[in-house]
């Protein structure tokens, strides 16, 4: 039995999302800057796409621009704003939480002479509104908090965020990865009253290499990727045409489902976790108990390394996994668990179940037999696991 | 008839390829970055297709980075190459007739304190050598020529520029943006001896959205999209399976089918000429005569516009374009064609017929019916040309 317990580092690609592609993968072939008819189709299937993004995020449809996923979403909101707002500033604030390609880009900025301002966040992984009053000051340009975090799922007060933000400096822009809660919650950027957010398709059953930042019209944006006219100017490249008609129907799909979906999966989610509650002793459950992605469960086990766990789990053909898909080929305990005050060697033995649309309790229950199994082995030898 | 005569612009996707890149938008449907079995095989898939990439250009698997497509590898060969040179030195040098993505990053780039040498070509679009050895100093990072121009087809002697180059400053890099050269010559970075290449599968019969830089063992580059550890930490972001399967699939095609495509499309394309050249008077043949793209074919027809043959032939089918599909929405006329000499009115009734390995004879025909009648009906009716 193979068990896909992984949906926060990517989902399949949904059958009815490749159906809508596929026109683009074969017969419309054209280059949607060109100005013949081949162009014209590949252009308005573009546009359709542009609306499906833009009202599913209640956007205006020139505030949408097609990267090639999430992290160059991300790049290019904190690169952008730094660059475009340099004469108003040098501080950004963004939480210890915050997903690679924003913490690196950060890290990329402070070397061109960016401030940067890192919040703490509680054991739940809420980021410090507190510090984030003391923070804000007459040079902060950017603000960036993730709307649910991918390892613990721990979902942010970003309205609150906003406001707090705004009422200290009405200039300082506000940007949200929101990579993960696109799908599983409701994201509304006028409700949250962001200036930019970035999102992907990949995670939300569409395909991989295409994701979109949203721009509140009127703010300025330095470019990360320059060249042609695509993009209304702001992006480079010859547009991913069919990837960006799957970026359209995900989303499109992922709001209209999301009730039904959340529910679903969050039951099961539950279900399994119930199951690790009652029947293995010594862990932790991280993130937040209640303000947290449907999806997500990050458990520590106390005594051994979640490498290990996520190995004899794969035997068993159960993809599980520690921290994110991004930082694996590390060996650094999750920053995230580290930031939520949990020890090293707690966050060493965590593992992050991401539950999706398709998983059944079948494999929930598999799933669990075989977690146990692990779980008890791995403690039988562990030589720091005192029973 | 539907009769597609821009494959510069951009190509059908092969069903070949479609076909190798369908397991993974259907059931391979892993991060390649996941530690589980799932990942695994997606990260098989990667690797396939980094060797092919490689064996094509004759680089080895680790110095192949798969990037968002041509543009964003020829954004991230400029930025990269600036950033991590600092130290070396602040100027660049490229030719006047390089693609929107190298000229609008040159362009950049001065704004951030680089000094840009833009090289003059002569009248068939050949970068000026005696101009080159002139521009290369000690301070000298970096030099980009395209290996062939996707306006006139023009190819460059980047063997020579290499030469130059080095001789007068070893440490200075040189980039060459392969994307319209790939698939139409044989292109071997040891042969060329450049340090940098882009390259785009679109181009190819592949996706759009994946392309690929070539980074010689060894050279310091800076990053462009920072985040997770994909692609050796060089450049963040879930990697876009299908697409770089794709990639891989369609550049060994292009390398095996070499000869025999080239071969074709040039004799339809001098096919289609000679029908010109014998049918319509007063045109001028753009370009080098000789060292071009077996594929282009770069045309000014005297006393009209060129946006004009494009909308008439476009009512009849045809697809063509005007200078590169990247500058559509620019009233300018071609930076390529200025370059060349070309006087503004010839520049602004230009057309590119870019030809690919499906067309046939019977569409060049039709084509051309086309064409004259357009030409003759455009001319009539145009005040400034004298019969």
């Amino acid at each position: 039995m193979k068990v896909y317990l992984d949906n926060s580092a990517t989902t399949f690609l949904d059958k009815n999302v490749l159906d809508k592609m596929m026109p683009y993968l074969t017969d419309v072939c054209g280059n949607a800057n060109s100005l013949h008819s081949f162009g014209r189709d590949a252009d308005s299937a573009v546009t359709k796409a542009r609306i499906q993004v833009a009202e599913a995020i209640n956007a205006s449809k020139n505030e949408i621009f097609f990267t090639s996923g999430g992290t160059e979403s991300d790049n290019w909101a904190l690169n952008g704003v730094f660059e475009a707002h340099k004469d108003k500033g040098d501080h950004i604030i963004i939480s210890k939480i915050e997903h690679a390609a924003i913490l690196a880009t950060a890290k990329k900025l402070e070397k061109e002479g960016a401030r940067v301002t890192y919040l703490n966040v509680d054991k739940h992984g809420v980021v410090n509104l507190d510090e984030l009053k003391k923070s804000v000051c007459d040079k902060t340009v950017l603000v960036s908090v993730m709307l649910a975090n991918n390892e613990i799922g721990t979902i942010q007060p970003i309205k609150e965020v906003v406001k707090i933000v705004k009422s200290i400096n009405k200039n300082t822009l506000v940007h949200t990865d929101a990579v993960q809660a696109v799908g599983s919650l409701p994201v509304d950027v006028k409700d949250l009253d962001v200036d930019l957010l970035s999102l992907s398709a990949h995670k939300i059953y569409g395909p991989k290499g295409v994701g979109a930042l949203y721009l509140r019209t009127g703010v300025r944006l330095g470019k990360l990727i320059t060249g042609g006219h695509q993009e209304r100017s702001m992006r480079g490249g010859t547009t991913n045409v069919a990837g960006v008609v799957g970026l359209g129907v995900a989303i499109e799909e992922a709001v209209k489902n999301l009730s039904v979906n959340s529910l679903k999966i969050a039951k099961l989610r539950d279900y399994f976790a119930a199951k690790i509650k009652d029947g293995i002793k010594d862990v932790v459950f991280n993130g937040h108990p209640e303000k947290k992605l449907s999806s997500n469960l990050n458990v520590s086990f106390d005594g051994i390394e979640g490498e290990s766990i996520l190995q004899l789990l794969d035997i068993n053909g159960i993809a599980v996994s520690t921290g994110s898909a991004c930082s694996s080929g590390s060996l650094e305990p999750s920053h995230v668990l580290l930031a939520t005050g949990l020890e090293i060697a707690r966050a060493h033995g965590s593992i992050r179940f991401s539950f999706g649309k398709a998983n059944t309790v079948e494999e929930a229950d598999y799933a669990f037999l075989k977690l146990k199994e692990t779980v008890d082995r791995l403690r039988d030898m562990s030589p720091i696991y005192k029973k």
